[in-house]
């Protein structure tokens, strides 16, 4: 899949993405909407959208949701929906349109490294495309109309999400979060909560969408990104130098692991592949690289597993976890 | 160097050893003893003992002597002694005479596996060799004399090092010390204090030496180390069938770690080492074997460390014996 691959800055940003809320004008908005009108979304949306494949998410398993939203190509709020609902996507998944999330419609574009100005073109050809035969709600003063008021005006939400060991391990991380804040920009861990992400993998997005263009969003959230990126370099260098035997004792201890457990949480998983990679970045470790890497990240998420091998319990997921990395991270 | 062998019952046992205290009747013992008399009971001994080759452990290294008894070649005793005191050996090094330690002369004789026959043949051999020409004190009621009255009688002490993981992690082996201590036995750490033997090696010997004979006491050790030979099977056996999985993963994790950290202490490289040794004899491990396990052994003990690679700082010594793991223990 797109996001196993190996993108722009794919060292540091896993992907990049524009989201953009619209709704549809002479349709009630969230709550005050019938069935008829989620239906009257869903058949509006498809007619306008030919070229993409719709699928009912009403009718899809309940894991296999999940694990889409694992893989961040539907959201978690959508894959636990029991209300009418659904997806128009391409062949390649970068490009989702959900149907009935919080708003009636929510373009996703998406790709993999540091590219949001890709993801914004792919998202608004959707938009046109939409506009052409559905009437979008619009204000001239307010911009695009949105359920959440936080979401009005540009409706986008343009967000990178990045693997930051270095600055995770040297505890600058709760400062950065503090200062992006200030600037408006949102930062979150993407698995687990709290401000220690589950394999240090974090997001970045805008939280402003009023009375600033798109493009002025992406190039104010391009430049924080960028110096994200050359922090986390400079961390990472500075860690290495000066502790260069304890990182690389700390990072083959986590290759040890991950290829020769038999048993192995989710949480731990992550915490290993976090120090694999950085390993693969640092020249440490020659025989992994960053797609494989991503392969097995994705492939061990729980939902993921669940789904692939029908893996009930937690335990049974442990161990086919460790499968998954032995398969897919050894060289043979 | 014959430790390292795979010897018979080599799954468990290590090594099997007889020692014998002996004295010279005309020359003082223990505290009493001047200069002089130690070095008569050294020329007393090489002229008896032609066959074997003098060590002066005054002229030898501090670091050396250390490493010697780690390997327990010599007394940990004898190694830090600032006595005259001497060594007789073979050029095998599984025979050795040791001179001026507690008695006049400490008899050993080692091989590796379980058999105790073979050790107390070959020490009494040097002991008739030796009485052809000393005078050794001897009482007709005690038996041999000696400098502590714990090893009047045979002066024999035979000893077996076995490694017992299962009853170790079982927690059986408490249980079994007391057991063996009321029959007369002793059950002690080879490495480490307390009742967790570090890497779950365990010396067992015999406490009396007084009214049995050398013969008797050997079949009756023989005995209870079989008996505990067969407990450590059977306990490894249902550990293995009702904790495949958990103990699978215990030791393949044990094996991923010490094949890959660039860093390790000597006490977590023994626990990990005995995983390991556990995994092989339970057939999970294939590409190691257990010579290649003990040289990997002997070679990241301490001292011996410090004496091949001149590395003087805990450091440098942590750092030295991951590198051993990884050249002695990784398959090409």
């Amino acid at each position: 899949m797109w996001y196993e691959k190996f993108g722009p800055m794919g060292d540091i940003v896993l992907s990049s993405r524009v989201r953009l809320a619209r709704n549809i004008e002479e349709i009630p908005f969230g709550t005050k909407m019938t069935d008829n009108d989620r239906s009257l979304v869903i058949d509006k949306c498809k007619t306008a959208l030919p070229h993409l494949k719709f699928i009912d998410l009403q009718k899809m398993e309940s894991i296999e949701k999940l694990a889409l939203s694992e893989c961040h190509l539907i959201s978690p709020e959508i894959a636990n929906s029991t209300h009418i609902c659904g997806l128009l996507t391409n062949d390649s998944c970068n490009l989702c349109v959900m149907l009935n999330e919080e708003d009636h419609i929510r373009i996703q574009a998406m790709c993999e490294g540091f590219d949001l100005e890709s993801c914004l073109k792919a998202a608004n050809d959707i938009d046109d495309k939409l506009e052409e035969t559905v009437n979008i709600a619009f204000d001239s003063r307010f911009g695009y109309l949105t359920c959440c008021p936080t979401n009005t005006g540009t409706g986008m939400r343009a967000s990178v999400m990045l693997h930051l060991p270095a600055l995770s391990e040297s505890g600058d991380m709760e400062q950065l979060i503090r200062s992006l804040s200030k600037l408006g920009f949102t930062v979150r861990g993407i698995y687990g909560e709290g401000s220690q992400a589950l394999g240090n993998i974090y997001q970045i997005s805008n939280q402003v969408t009023l009375g600033i263009s798109e493009e002025e969003t992406i190039q104010k959230l391009k430049q924080v990104i960028n110096e994200v990126i050359e922090k986390e370099r400079s961390v990472s260098r500075m860690t290495f130098e000066n502790n260069k035997l304890y990182l690389e004792d700390k990072i083959m201890r986590a290759k040890g692991l991950i290829t020769n457990a038999r048993i192995m949480s989710s949480s731990e998983a992550m915490n290993l592949l976090s120090y694999v990679r950085w390993g693969i970045n640092l020249g440490i470790i020659n025989d992994i690289n960053l797609e494989t890497l991503s392969e097995a990240l994705y492939q061990s998420l729980p939902a993921n597993i669940a789904k692939k091998y029908n893996s009930a319990t937690p335990t049974e997921r442990d161990l086919k976890r460790s499968e998954i990395f032995r398969r897919v991270l050894v060289t043979k």
